[in-house]
């Protein structure tokens, strides 16, 4: 894995060490789609499990309808604290597909393991439901201290 | 104000009574763009004040200048727990205008204010930053405990 995206200095940090962030896909009449995830970064692509039924019509999931017509997709992970000088965001953007490659696949499934104890323990360790793997092409940082990029 | 939008049980609740959520548009090359928000919900609407610099260039921001091109914005308000049965979250659907009645516009601010302190004691309360109006039109909602709708 090469690293071709320019992480400013402390957005993968904030991004790894977050349990949970939002994944933004476009509707094909051009309506947002938005929901939380769980996820792992590895070099300089996220990967998310789609863990909702139904498995066998992936397609039926909007936000997998949604990147077949409009790969294009964003990952907001931020930090909110009641004090607001502690505020933080990274915007992850690029295109989106599900991972089609099986030690890819893999290779993902055991990060997520390592992260998550419901991929070890539960279901969820032992099927293959479709994973979306976000190829990062900008990270946009935000934090308190610098706003003037959002 | 007429309610005209059908909340799912449980969805108003879980969206009043958190203090983040995240806001999506979409870019005029079809990328979407999502930043997390303060915000209130009056009614059908949520409202969220773009506290960032610059104040007199309102389009210079992204999430302004998408708006401007295409009006449909989404916000999602989930609960992260690492007990995963407790996740939640709901997703507001409609279009989004900056507010422009001087009434509507301290009528917002004044719920803000209550909700948070730094629009009571800090600069955020004096100025007339441009606040955002999201006119919901569709509420998704899901719980771990009803997994079919998203």
């Amino acid at each position: 894995l090469t690293a071709l995206v320019d992480w400013p200095a402390g957005a993968r940090e904030l991004v790894e060490g977050l349990e949970v962030a939002r994944l933004a896909t476009v509707e094909p009449d051009g309506q947002p789609h938005v929901v939380p995830i769980c996820f792992v970064v590895i070099g300089d692509t996220l990967y998310s499990v789609v863990d909702a039924k139904p498995k066998r019509r992936p397609l039926a999931l909007k936000r997998l309808s949604n990147l077949a017509a409009n790969p294009r997709a964003t990952v907001v992970a931020d930090r909110y604290d009641a004090d607001w000088t502690r505020l933080a965001w990274a915007m992850l953007g690029g295109r989106a597909a599900l991972v089609g490659d099986d030690g890819e696949y893999a290779r993902a499934l055991g990060r997520l393991a390592a992260k998550y104890a419901q991929y070890r323990t539960t279901a969820l360790a032992r099927v293959t439901n479709p994973m979306i793997a976000l190829r990062i092409e900008r990270v946009r940082y935000w934090t308190y201290q610098t706003p003037t990029t959002r």
